[in-house]
């Protein structure tokens, strides 16, 4: 492969990669909507805000969807990260509803 | 909302974001994939692994992508968490191929 098309294979890469990462934001952003209903139906029922049960609910979800090659503690992680995420929208919510 | 019917709403909710988590994880793994193509070429080609400008160029995509409700710092905060289990993933493939 001369430099030349590396180059040009490389850009073309990114450009799958923009596209799934396109993908990637819309899909958090419908996780976020469903997340903020659930808050809002805890709220109105009084229930509790934090499930940790839940939360292994959902690693084991993603561990059985994940068919690789991503490693199943990047899965983890990841996901650590993205609920992690929803916690603070949720948080914040809140409190800007209580002022 | 009586309990059982709040029960019930977060069931449905659950169920959604369980789905939304699977198409997830398969968009995470064409991530992948296509990162791993990128490192065979850099590889072949003898360019540099690591270029912190398609770091930025990747967030700008992310943010101008992003129509909410998820916040701009979280979508930063999520997509760090991907390139860095990204190149964690590279880094292992390179050191098993060079033993």
């Amino acid at each position: 492969m001369t430099p030349e098309e590396a180059q040009a294979a490389l850009a073309a890469c990114r450009e799958q990669i923009d596209d799934v990462d396109r993908r990637l934001v819309a899909l958090i952003n419908e996780r976020v909507r469903v997340v903020e209903q659930i808050g809002q139906i805890k709220q109105s029922a009084a229930l509790n805000v934090y499930e940790p049960n839940r939360e292994r609910a959902v690693l084991d979800n993603v561990a059985s969807a994940n068919a690789g090659p991503l490693p199943p503690d990047s899965a983890v992680r990841i996901f650590e990260r993205i609920m992690d995420e929803m916690r603070t929208i949720q948080r914040n919510r809140m409190l800007s509803e209580e002022k």
